[in-house]
């Protein structure tokens, strides 16, 4: 099943996540996963879903997105002339003994600790899916205790906006 | 009105967003932010929202989300006893001679510059909602091409995961 970035531009009022959300949820669409928050114009939300399916239901969904009323413009980012990047938080059991080996594991990542207990570490990691991925791999071993990630977010590479074509 | 951290685990299908988001467009109550990834273990999906209202319609909110079948655990954080971050990725206009006084507030807020056009700066930035809105607030005057937020995610500081009263 092929991956879609969509990058869709709302006006920010109550119910309108709900909307867009649900049109997904109707046509058995599964999200992959979403982020949503304002833009510079607080009148206007930004939401990115990363969802997979087949070619013919996403362009199904694009225009009806197109169509609903809070919906100001949705735009479809392709992988490789976009940047994209999640953050992810991960609380890990750290022993006294175990420390210093996560701290190596935490600068290979260029990620950072953000809290520290007498039995566990947090670390906050940003960067591509399979980055945050790969992090995730090295500190299993370790015990996470639990995690939070957002969805990706993207934007067009160059000097293009959401509004050009 | 007060702000509301939600920590929401629910089962990862297709609808249980919708369901979750639903409930709260159905009581007028604005998400302000929300952010959704699989935890570890890919059967779930843990959703944080950040919300604003009174305190009697949160705790009902709080408590139909309980009653949900996907939400395995519903957990209310405190600002001061939770680590939150939030990724924020924003195309600013970088004209040759402004380059290196915008790579100065990159550098100021350790943000990080992940695209480069002859004419735009791409900046990813992770922090608390305090700090990225400080970092907009100085790049603002350059001219934001647009941006894209994910919502806050948060965990609770120290051992304690959500299961834990």
């Amino acid at each position: 099943m092929e991956k879609h970035i969509l990058s869709v531009l709302v006006q920010n009022k109550a119910g309108v996540l709900s909307k867009v959300v649900g049109l997904f949820s109707r046509r058995g669409f599964n999200i992959d996963s979403l982020a949503v928050g304002e833009t510079h114009d607080p009148a206007y939300s930004r939401i990115t879903i990363i969802t997979s399916g087949d070619e013919k239901t996403a362009m199904q969904i694009i225009r009806q997105l197109e169509k609903l009323t809070p919906v100001e413009m949705v735009r479809r980012l392709d992988d490789h002339a976009s940047v994209s990047s999640e953050l992810c938080i991960v609380k890990v059991v750290a022993e006294r003994g175990e420390r210093s080996e996560i701290m190596q594991i935490v600068d290979i990542f260029h990620a950072r600790i953000i809290d520290v207990s007498h039995r566990t570490i947090t670390i906050e990691m940003t960067g591509k899916t399979d980055r945050v991925e790969a992090l995730l791999n090295m500190v299993e071993p370790f015990g996470i205790i639990e995690l939070s990630r957002t969805g990706s977010v993207a934007l067009e590479r160059g000097e293009h906006n959401i509004y050009d074509i």
